[in-house]
């Protein structure tokens, strides 16, 4: 089978059939390829498509490109949760700790931040001696142990993925549902999972900035995983302002340790219980999704969750007394108000630009090599709806270089829009996918 | 002007600006750009097309990756051909020489036989010590005194076309007018020509199999040319069975100096006295078509073609007796014929398996740096139309090495259609374009 015959297939828009599907990912996991053939098929797949059939079967070979985990000896359903990456977004840390109190098994692999939206490890590692780089056999050992183990994705796990996304970024590549597909569903699926509940973000501050994307992007995923055995869920969320009030990696775990104890933001809490009670439902603890609400808001109630996530963070070397004690955790040694020049309602929370003013500050990277700076970002004084006179705070900015504060403070104070008139509201849960 | 903001933009379906189009031609030649950012772009150019704009930059681009010619101190207008090639095409050879003959100057760079369709330098180089190479010194000089050169291209003409040409042939992204345009009308314009008259083959022996791609085929072509300050023309002909009665290098030389000599076969000679008619046309030697059709018949029927023809020879290093004796020519040391197992026309032959059947006998390559036997080749006895019987013969091949005929001879069998009723009769030019 040769490469130039497959790309001519996928170039004049034929479906490509699973051992040519096969060969390409064998040709790009063993280098036998060369880059040029393998960027001009992403290519011809980004301008031609592929059917549902074929993104499965790609995801496929994407998993069989390393190792699939096998959990089956582990009791109960195995349910992970994947976001598509929002500014704010730490509902991971949330929802592992209150589902695994409900009785889920959650294996979750997780990755780093780029561009303008956080990740959930770098979240993590704020929390001083967390290892996020367990080992399988020490993954194994927690899940059994804990119930819940949060980890970044091993070498095993889709290598395939990790060539073909560093082409992704330099060709153009990289905005395409059967692809982006793929990439996530066969990090997913290598991990032995069962069910799998999909948080597909929405709006300005989101990789999907409409609903129609938004929304092929959620049909393909979930067919997807369940064409491959994995139960999978969707709901699609807005992502147009961030979530919750804190941006950065420790401010955000404090947010996260807020909410488990009942105190978070009333966005942050909602769409926390509503994933959770996904996998609950799903991983067979409860009959309804009314029940598995009620069960995953008893467990915060109680404060199960909080300590679900108090053994996670012991159990993978963190110091657990972060929980009751922030000032373990790293502090930014400087503070910036950015401060209104009118009065009236914030109309608009730009979450891309509030992402890049944290950024800038060094709460996330450009490129993955680079380092994190845990303690710096950013606090909202001010959401969206809320009244504001001229002068009053918006936001608050954590900080330890003077150098980037200016363009950070712009593009802050440019994220936000205020108006004479309320903004409508709209809600946060925009449509649920793969219910039955 | 970063790679994969061009990228972006041509996957978007946007045109390239001149300079995003010469950032890339210039990244192609100095190799600053990486394979794999260049095949992503030429598939984006494949599926989503180029603006007739873009053609004639692109092609600019590709001119000014090398060095252009100037030609401007030789008298006269210089006026070159360019054929998209076919089976048996041995037009070149005789045209060049009629053109010259009646004035006009030709200074005409080839390629070498590639698949099925023979290479102009292929068939000189069958003449014993016709020199392809001559250096550009040498193909002025040749030029002024003989009014007429026949050489391949020189490593200073469009080099980004051999670094694009070689990626496209591995990554499925040959087809395209835009980039076919751009291959062929860079190396042309780069000769340092006034004019240009065009053969866009379109039939089953040819690239473009059908009338709207030729059409467009030569449509682009034509604009290309005028847009960079070439008169250009072209004619569209049927390539579907071979021109001729020769197929392969010597045997196309002997049947080009019979043409030359008022002996040839029809087609060969109707298309020949076509396509230097407007070269002289062109070349400001006549006021009409009329005019110059006159003159080149004049040419051929004086016999003053075949003496230029044999001054290029012996300016080239060539043995010019091969004009009086055909037998100083490579003869192949066998013949095998195929015979019709059933009676009735000839109703197609097919030029493409003609042209296969000449090429496992070693008449053409697969790879540009395969040698070429000049010697072998077939001669069709029946042609298109003809009255056969069962038992009679078809074809004459010339051969050398047994291994090999059992295949030609199945391709040259395949080739021929016998049918009960005769054939209709299709003309030869389609189509003129670029008239006015």
């Amino acid at each position: 089978m040769r490469p130039v015959d497959i790309l001519r297939k996928k170039r004049d828009g034929h479906a490509l059939e699973p051992a040519e599907i096969d060969a390409f990912i064998h040709g790009v996991t063993t280098q036998t390829w060369p880059d040029y053939q393998i960027s001009a098929l992403l290519m011809a797949i980004v301008l031609n498509g592929m059917k549902a059939e074929e993104t499965a079967n790609l995801t496929r070979a994407m998993v069989y490109s390393g190792q699939k985990l096998d959990l089956s000896d582990l009791p109960g359903v195995k349910v992970d949760k994947h976001s598509t990456g929002g500014v704010g977004d730490k509902l991971s840390l949330i929802l592992a700790p209150l589902a695994a109190a409900c009785g889920v098994t959650v294996p979750m692999m997780s990755g780093r931040g780029l561009g303008h939206t956080g990740g959930t490890l770098d979240k993590l590692e704020s929390i001083p001696g967390f290892r996020v780089g367990l080992s399988l056999p020490e993954f194994r050992a927690a899940l059994e142990k804990v119930g819940c183990a949060l980890i970044g994705q091993t070498g095993e796990i889709a290598p395939a993925d990790k060539i073909l996304y560093a082409l992704r970024d330099v060709t153009a590549t990289v905005e395409s549902i059967p692809l982006i597909t793929a990439s996530i569903m066969s990090k997913k699926i290598a991990e032995g999972i069962d069910a799998l509940v999909l948080d597909v973000k929405c709006g300005r501050g989101a990789f999907m900035k409409n609903r129609t994307d938004a929304r092929k992007l959620a049909e393909s995923l979930v067919a997807t995983g369940n064409a491959n055995g994995v139960r999978t869920q969707a709901l699609i969320t807005a992502m147009e302002s961030p979530l919750g009030r804190a941006v950065g990696n420790a401010l955000e775990v404090i947010e996260s340790l807020e909410t488990l104890k009942g105190r978070g933001p009333s966005d942050v809490e909602a769409l926390s219980v509503a994933l959770a009670a996904r996998m609950v439902l799903v991983g067979g603890r409860a009959k309804s999704l009314g029940e598995a609400e009620t069960k995953v808001a008893e467990a915060l109630r109680s404060g199960q969750g909080l300590e679900k996530f108090r053994q996670i963070i012991a159990h993978q070397g963190g110091h657990p007394e972060v929980v009751d004690d922030y000032s373990r955790l790293p502090i930014a040694s400087k503070r910036a108000l950015v401060r209104s020049d009118s009065s009236g309602y914030v109309g608009s929370l730009n979450a891309e630009l509030l992402g890049r003013a944290t950024m800038v500050l060094g709460a996330g990277r450009d490129r993955v090599e680079d380092a994190v700076d845990h303690s710096v970002g950013a606090i909202l004084v001010k959401k969206v709806g809320d009244v504001v006179q001229e002068g009053e705070m918006l936001v608050e900015l954590h900080y330890n270089a003077a150098w980037a504060l200016d363009a950070a403070m712009a593009l802050a104070q440019q994220a936000f829009v205020v108006e004479e008139v309320p903004p409508p509201h709209y809600p946060q849960i925009l449509e649920s996918l793969g219910d039955n």
